[in-house]
């Protein structure tokens, strides 16, 4: 409330960009504060460009996703808060005719939530989404926020609170009652209950960590689920998939093209989330994002078509290499706006024989579930998640990265010293290529071990990004003052390992085991786990100096502190 | 002396394998012991194979070089050390016609040095270049101690006295001297007076920070150098490079042949020594190894043959590629068995079209200096120093590795738990791809700022193996709690930088440069700096729990302190 009261002068002066003032920087700077994490310490004024991608991660419904229960706590905590607010200026009542006048920046922007009219021309400047803001003018929010359940925080509907001109007829109210549309979640399949959810619409979901490591691989069931929107229901017989950017004209391939015209290929791949283990970040300083712990990552053996394969069919050769550079995913997941979830990898990895990127309609030897991606998903082994694109609809060899918001303004990696004032996305690459990471699976963190069992078993995994093998996990249980090395496994407990990779094609991760003797006397163990690649990488001590906005690539040694207790 | 004292009584009781007693655990620890750096704490048995590993840095002449100074002086000082201990006992005289009968296991081995002999016979087994030692039964050590300098270590004249039995006649220790070799180092080159030298034979020196940060290519005069033997002297026109392993009975090149029969390609590459940095291990404890600073690296502009054309050329295709999976590199530098430096890198790299690998006969635009490799060296971009084989002889396809010394038994990286009585180099990959690295080069350690400048400038440099791209350096001015983001550079100041590269070819380091205000009131600045490459890869925060007993990989922040004078 001190922030919304500090700014609400200012921002009332503020934009819009054509007809009335121009923003000023002490707008921006107040925005971007109002839609940072509270707490943060006052900031310098900004730039422009700054406060645009601080609402990004906001309004385009990507990264910072409430949890479903929180936020609909504090949508209606904020709602209540709204009208407080405003009690004391009885406001007039409009019909939707009126407002649906107001459906353009010549016109005047005008909006209705829960009831209430809003007009947000002055704001329509300041959303990042750009224009997309206007597909709501002249009508309600909540069709558009039932996508974007991000914008069901407090913060956000203080912002709308600036712009409250008056209230809609009790008539008009109940039609858009009626009219609301059914839930886009409402078709999303089952999960398995043992899933820990960090948001449920968009589904978000992790395994406990000691299921995780009791299986080399990893049973769709338990892998961790990442969607960015609801997850689209696909008819396998209609299905196409589009080959685009080649000379010829495009390739149009249903799913029995896929498996019948090309070679199948089966790679066992390691996909993690650039937010892995981000609740160590949180621990530092709050970071935008879901809060994930060590378990948004799983290993599956995927197969299908190679997308090298794919692409010489369509048409690529040498002359597309002159100037092709890129390849973009696009998925059948869309938002309100008809945009679907995109991004893109280097031209060099999708059609080298050695980058294993597969067109996979197969997961552990079944037909892909809905939730990872049915009936078809990129797989791009060694490389972030976010670019194993799902429900995948459309591919495009192009000379530009693609342009989508999750390729160009989130998934890149920053200083701990850059924050949404001063963040410029321009300056990092996006996030292809992970770093070395490993994790402790057992014992949990605050576990309680028995002194008389005399030894201590200690069990995780370990990975790294481009198909740098593992090739060393270093377990210490006095915090990292000695160290001992840990016995890596490739292979289901008992069985033969995996057939070693080919140098630079390790895209599995490797599990560790140690069982070490109970340090005589200890009270408490601080248990730390680092990985060595063939690359000679290894994992940073802490988390602070790697701490960044966004709270991804969060891959500093992983602790866990448990009590010895004497019988 | 404790430790000598201790072994004494078990070294006597040794081997020899075939007609005397059987090596025991006890000896082999002993020796170890021994030969490890001295201040080791008491360390449990081991088993045979390690102290093999143990003596092997020592004796094939490879890592633990001291300085040439230094090991002079302790050659010296344990030469009186040795006659002391044996004062006591008079020994017998013997003729060099005496010791020259025992030159087989099966008449005893003796061998003299500086006119005392030596029945070594025991210690044969016990030599971890196994026979090599029998090249100089029945005669004089030093000329095999000239090449391999490292012997002239106090703690190798321990064990040697161990076995003296007599002294030989004054007669003919002055034949001895007369006919000693001349010095395998007299046709080494010139370098330049400004290099820090680690050795003087074979020569290791650096240049110092402040000059290596000055130039974006660095000059060949200032570039480290890092050499195992003696500069071989090559006649260019009778040079032939061997190419073998491939259908066809292999290929031979001259000079001329590698320059004109094949396209010449150039390739700005960085080339870091696997020991850059290693005196902050040694801080930490000491390592086995020659003590580099910050500079053990450069950035060169190599051209030259692409080995893949010329593997090409020489009979390779897919039926080699079934079998095949590495290439060896053999230099013309050879010991005095004639056993040359030799390394490997996998098949896959040298083959790739992205790989960049150069049969380079020049550097920086001219011909390559003989500390550098002339007529012809490998550059492997993005590969550890070691590989990047010098005065190249011969190149071999096959389905190994190098057995070589460097490429088996050094140049691995190692558990900081690991010792020299527990390690197994079988357990380790050999180093190939290095990973992210970066060094402050100005101000020095120790410098003092003028409170009046009001800013400081720290400069530095950048680099990731694999032909990962440096995509950011973080500085920080108070040990690491807050950090500024650095401009990076990619050619010389005020010129245009070079064209950027493909993703995963960034061979080049980059230089960086930050000017930040002095903070007020501070006496002392912790200068820290970390780099990230573009698989956002980091530097470790802090040395011991990357420590190593070879100090290879030294990676963690660099640190220095400057203190801030007032006027």
């Amino acid at each position: 409330m001190l922030l919304l009261r500090r700014c609400h002068g200012l921002t009332r002066c503020g934009p819009v960009s054509t007809h009335r003032h121009k923003v000023t920087p002490a707008v921006a700077s107040c925005t971007a504060r109002l839609c940072s994490s509270s707490g943060a310490e006052d900031q310098r004024l900004s730039q422009r460009t700054n406060w645009k991608h601080v609402l990004a991660g906001l309004l385009a419904g990507t990264g910072a996703v409430l949890a479903y229960g929180l936020h609909q706590h504090k949508a209606e905590q904020a709602d209540v808060g709204v009208s407080t607010l405003e009690k004391s200026s009885p406001l007039p009542i409009f019909s939707q005719d009126e407002v649906t006048k107001h459906s353009s920046l010549e016109h005047g922007v005008w909006v209705t939530y829960k009831g209430s009219v809003y007009d947000i021309t002055e704001f329509v400047a300041m959303h990042p989404g750009g224009n997309k803001i206007l597909l709501a003018a002249g009508g309600a929010l909540e069709p558009f926020w039932a996508l974007y359940a991000v914008h069901n925080q407090e913060h956000v509907l203080e912002i709308l609170s600036q712009y409250k001109v008056g209230e809609l007829t009790e008539d008009d109210l109940k039609k858009q009652r009626a009219a609301e549309p059914t839930d886009p979640f409402s078709s999303d399949p089952e999960r398995h209950p043992v899933l820990r959810i960090n948001t449920r619409k968009p589904f978000n979901g992790e395994p406990p960590p000691e299921i995780l490591s009791d299986s080399y691989i990893t049973p769709a069931a338990f892998f961790f689920k990442r969607n960015h929107l609801p997850v689209p229901q696909v008819d396998p017989a209609s299905y196409r998939l589009q080959v685009e950017g080649l000379p010829g004209g495009g390739l149009t391939l249903s799913l029995e093209d896929l498996k019948t015209k090309f070679p199948k290929h089966t790679v066992t791949a390691t996909l993690q989330c650039a937010g892995n283990r981000r609740s160590d970040m949180n621990k530092v300083k709050a970071v935008k994002g879901l809060n994930w712990g060590i378990t948004a990552i799983g290993n599956a053996r995927w197969s299908g078509a190679r997308l090298r394969d794919v692409l010489l069919a369509a048409g690529f050769g040498p002359d597309v290499a002159r100037w092709a550079r890129h390849v973009h995913f696009e998925g059948l997941d869309k938002d309100v706006t008809g945009t679907p979830y995109g991004s893109s990898i280097p031209l060099s990895k999708a059609v080298s024989e050695e980058g294993d990127v597969l067109l996979a309609y197969e997961m552990n030897g079944e037909e892909i579930p809905r939730d990872h991606g049915f009936p078809v998903r990129v797989v791009v082994p060694g490389v972030v998640g976010a670019r194993n694109v799902k429900w995948l609809g459309r591919v495009v060899v192009s000379a530009e990265e693609s342009g989508s918001h999750w390729q160009q303004h989130d998934y890149k990696g920053f200083s701990p010293g850059t924050d949404w004032d001063h963040v410029d996305f321009k300056s990092a690459p996006a996030i292809q290529e992970l770093p070395i990471q490993s994790a402790i699976t057992v014992p949990a963190d605050g576990a309680v071990i028995d002194r008389s069992d005399e030894t201590l078993t200690v069990t995780g995994y370990a990975w790294s990004g481009g198909g740098r093998e593992v090739v060393r996990v270093d377990v210490s249980l006095d915090g990292g003052e000695t160290w001992q090395v840990a016995q890596l496994r490739s292979g289901e407990k008992g069985q033969a390992p995996e057939a070693p990779p080919p140098p630079g094609r390790a895209w599995a991760w490797k599990l560790w085991e140690i069982t070490a003797p109970l340090p005589p006397e200890a009270q408490e163990l601080e248990i730390v786990c680092k990985a060595v690649d063939s690359s000679y990488n290894v994992q940073p001590d802490t988390v602070p100096p790697i701490w960044n906005l966004r709270g991804l690539l969060s891959n500093a040694w992983h602790r866990v502190t448990v009590r010895v207790r004497d019988d």
